[in-house]
């Protein structure tokens, strides 16, 4: 069903999750993947950058083009997370070097090319910190007219947050990015809330990919590792979320999403106790434009399905036909 | 069983909800109430006095002192809240004047008194801004070691504010004391997210007080149904919060408390999106001392039955014997 | 003298003294104006293009190319300083469009692409706020290697500001913008303090002028007029500053230049009461990296016969040979 | 003349300079010091109280009560600056302990006890951090009617501080006293740049007191070494203020005053850069309404006079008649 194909550029700070993400962008057939734009996030740039090159030839789609864009946070200092991913973002720098070499353009001027080029077409799956997309926007102040949707893995709306009590990872490492995101265009956000309930693989998930022996379901056990170890040492749980992936899934087959609410939304981008906090006027209580998708359900048996379809046949799509 | 008789300060900005809460502190033979030490709040501060002695009046304890205390923030603006309950803070100015005189002394120099002269035994039921609790904190720092507990309606712990997205009114209205407050002292929050899950009369729970002609009855209902059409009009439902109310059941009827867990916590003093959010460490990723217990479910129906027993019968106690 | 003469790209939110530092630019043989880069400040953005080329115009040099940059700052609302330039920002909307287009490509583009094509050869003269700089460092984290020299005019160095008490405006209107700039760029800072001490055009200085019949002295006086009324109402002086200018005429002419230090400086990017507030460590009592060199006096009468050469005669360097 | 003779309160953090400033005060036949109010700032509190002890036995006036604070800030983590006076803030801790009790009330009740019986007569002399003044405000909303004069060592005014760029110590020590107590009282600020002016004593000083062998002299030389080897290897300059002492002279010593100005000001309160940032309006651009005078200028030589007078000849007054 063509009609249904989106043309998506994904932003991502690669590590983890955000290859599973990339994967699914790249197998299924409801995406048409234009290129993947790299951000400071998890880890170091050069070890996200390496990383998304193998997940493409991982996918045999070295033609896929990979755009260097903003190595730091608008503003902030960076600040990794490679505690919780591994040192090189994959469990460990343990891949060989593809030789892929990157696109010439700024990860910038590649997105709003993109855009110009066929306004209202090509949507934005961000699973990192949205320095890149805070970049695009000031250098092009219609952009949200110029894209399809915007989609984002980010921020913890009115929940405990995942880096601090009251922030995500993603809002918080750049968190005057994604005030500015959030202020001007519309968009979609998978938050960590909904991960949390939504996308976290326990044994029972785990237990369905343990015997598969394709090249993709080894590379998420060998990534997804340490973070489960991490996970249970640190808070003594046996369960990982996929964040980026629900993201994608999400984008990608409506068919999975729930309920969802449009609400004013902000960011507090000052240092401190809710550095990338996410305020999320639920009620309307400050009768101010709504504009940000909330996503506060979704089938998460059948995004589990989705996933395990893409692990074991390669074939996300087969889950939800 | 007088063991379980506490010896209780009640420090509130008497509107509405902290009403019932002084009649179940009164009524019940759980407590025994030292004083009533006024602060700063909903509504304008001889109101929240005058409504106060109202209270007592009604409940034939004119001998229960009435101190006092701060009667605006600690460093903000005070800002109230008469757009919820109503010019005066009782569904308009309607109580005759009781005549009743406030004692002599400060809210603060009571407290401290009287917690000086009983180490340990007294305990601190908090229903409005935690001025007084705060500058009671600045002239005593051994406060902790001199009151038995201190029970907090306030807090909006990893969800939706009522008055801000990101916080809940009385840490908004004086977000330097509640920092303070949850810095310096052990507390039992009983924030507004349990507040919404546990103490929400709506028309089932109307309709069980609906018929009663006791003058506590009447009285409730004559303040709660101003908020209860501001709610229905704001936002839609038709249900009314007991706040306060339940912050005081907790504190005396143990049997009603559910599941709570001890964390770090943290109060965003700052102006701002996020002025007097309560950032409360539930997964421990901060390694800072866990001191505030929150408490994450009660016995609704047991709730109720406490109140409408007190409504009706004026004896609270009678629907956990 | 050749060697001299520097190649100059000036930055510049053109109202009022932004015209005379660009005809400075212009009119002078030390320097080579490479391009305008217009950024969001005083008055409207399209006043703002309109009044530079009205100033390239006067100059005969419409071959000087104007590239449109960043139309906002960084990440807070734009405000504007027309209550002080005057609507349109040169004493009123009255100088006819000159019909000249500006160039293609975004201001940052230009910038980036200047110095890259001649590294360590291009300065730039930053007489607005910093948007547009910051904006070429986040897309080009070497920039400073790649630019000769920064000269601003900015920030309050340890005075009194003009905005808000601690804030000098360029500084305060993007004051995200400031802070980025002054850490990651070496910097030349003529400061609100010392165009007070050193550029003030009173009494003395515009009789020196008053009877200059070219067009520079009219356009001058046309431009000057509402700002000096604005003063003496406001501020019971009769004086104007020519901050711009001033910043210029130190770049231009080292011979002007007096005394400076060269300190640790940050800035404070939050709302609030010290919004854009320049925090300059002039003992080094931080024991951080000094890099921002800051202008402490200048040569005023040496100034004066600049500006008065240029306006009177077309020929700024004559008074300083 | 009797009529010039003050009721003064000294309220002070008792290290260094502090002990001038109540020597001052005490052999002045221009003040009645009706007691000694401690609080938190440069050095261990118990240090402090015993430094206070020390200067009245020097005194011989042991009969001047000394009432306990504040032993924190209102809101911020106490920081001391004893690397400026040494260890226990009197040139290290080498002086007696007194033996005096301190008086049995908080200082604050003796504050409003003190200004209550005699209102408009008593004047305050602050010269630590301002935490005591705020907890009194905050006890007494109309302190401002009851005090006669309230001076202030306090802020940098529009000028470089000197813990931080932007501030004095004892704002920054507690900026959210010093936000409350320049909002809500009518104060005379002797400020850090009137300090730097007026009240540093160089080698010119020293050498009127160096061949004096007062007990004065002496403990002023003890006291005064440590900070002028501190001055000397970390700023390069042979000088040490009496920030204190002058603003005791300025109250005293109405012939000693210079200029002033009378204008709106503010306390940045937040952490970060500017904490404890005097902001004040000199040319009134934000039309608030001003009732903060601050002291431009004093009558150095006559300051030194004073000081030299009371150290050699235990009489500050002759130096003035
Ligand atoms: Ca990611
Ligand atoms: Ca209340
Ligand atoms: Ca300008
Ligand atoms: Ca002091």
């Amino acid at each position: 069903m063509d009609a249904e194909r989106r043309r998506v550029i994904v932003d991502t700070d690669t590590a983890g999750d955000d290859t599973q993400a990339i994967l699914l962008s790249l197998l299924s057939d409801r995406a048409t993947v234009e290129g993947l734009t790299m951000v400071a996030g998890n880890v170091e740039f050069e070890y996200e950058v390496e990383n998304a090159k193998y997940t493409l030839q991982l996918a045999g789609r070295e033609d896929v083009p990979v755009y260097e864009g903003a190595e730091e946070p608008l503003l902030k200092e960076h600040e990794y997370a490679d505690y919780v991913h591994g040192e090189g973002g994959l469990g460990g720098d343990r891949f060989p070097d593809t030789g892929i070499d990157s696109a010439d353009d700024h990860a910038v001027d590649f997105i709003l090319d993109t855009v110009r080029e066929s306004p209202g077409e090509v949507s934005l799956l961000c699973i990192g910190p949205l320095t890149n997309i805070a970049l695009a926007l000031k250098r092009e102040p219609n952009l949200d007219e110029l894209v399809d949707e915007v989609w984002i893995m980010g921020g913890a709306v009115n929940c405990l947050g995942n880096v601090i009590p009251s922030a995500e990872y993603n809002f918080w490492v750049d968190p005057d990015a994604a005030k500015l995101v959030v202020r001007d265009l519309d968009c979609h956000l998978v938050d960590w809330g909904l991960t949390v309930d939504a996308s976290t693989f326990g044994p029972a998930e785990y237990d369905r990919i343990a015997d598969a022996d394709t090249p993709y379901a080894t590379f998420f056990r060998e990534i997804t590792e340490p973070v489960r170890e991490f996970t249970k040492a640190e808070q003594g749980l046996d369960g990982v979320t996929q964040p980026d992936s629900l993201a994608a899934a999400l984008l990608f087959y409506p068919e999975l999403r729930g309920e969802s609410g449009t609400y004013y939304a902000d960011v507090d981008e000052r240092e401190g106790v809710t550095r990338g906090h996410s305020a999320v006027d639920e009620t309307g209580m400050l009768d101010e434009e709504a504009r940000t998708t909330v996503w506060h359900s979704a089938d998460a048996e059948a995004f589990t399905d989705v996933m395990v379809s893409m692990l074991r046949e390669g074939d996300p799509d087969a889950a939800v036909e």
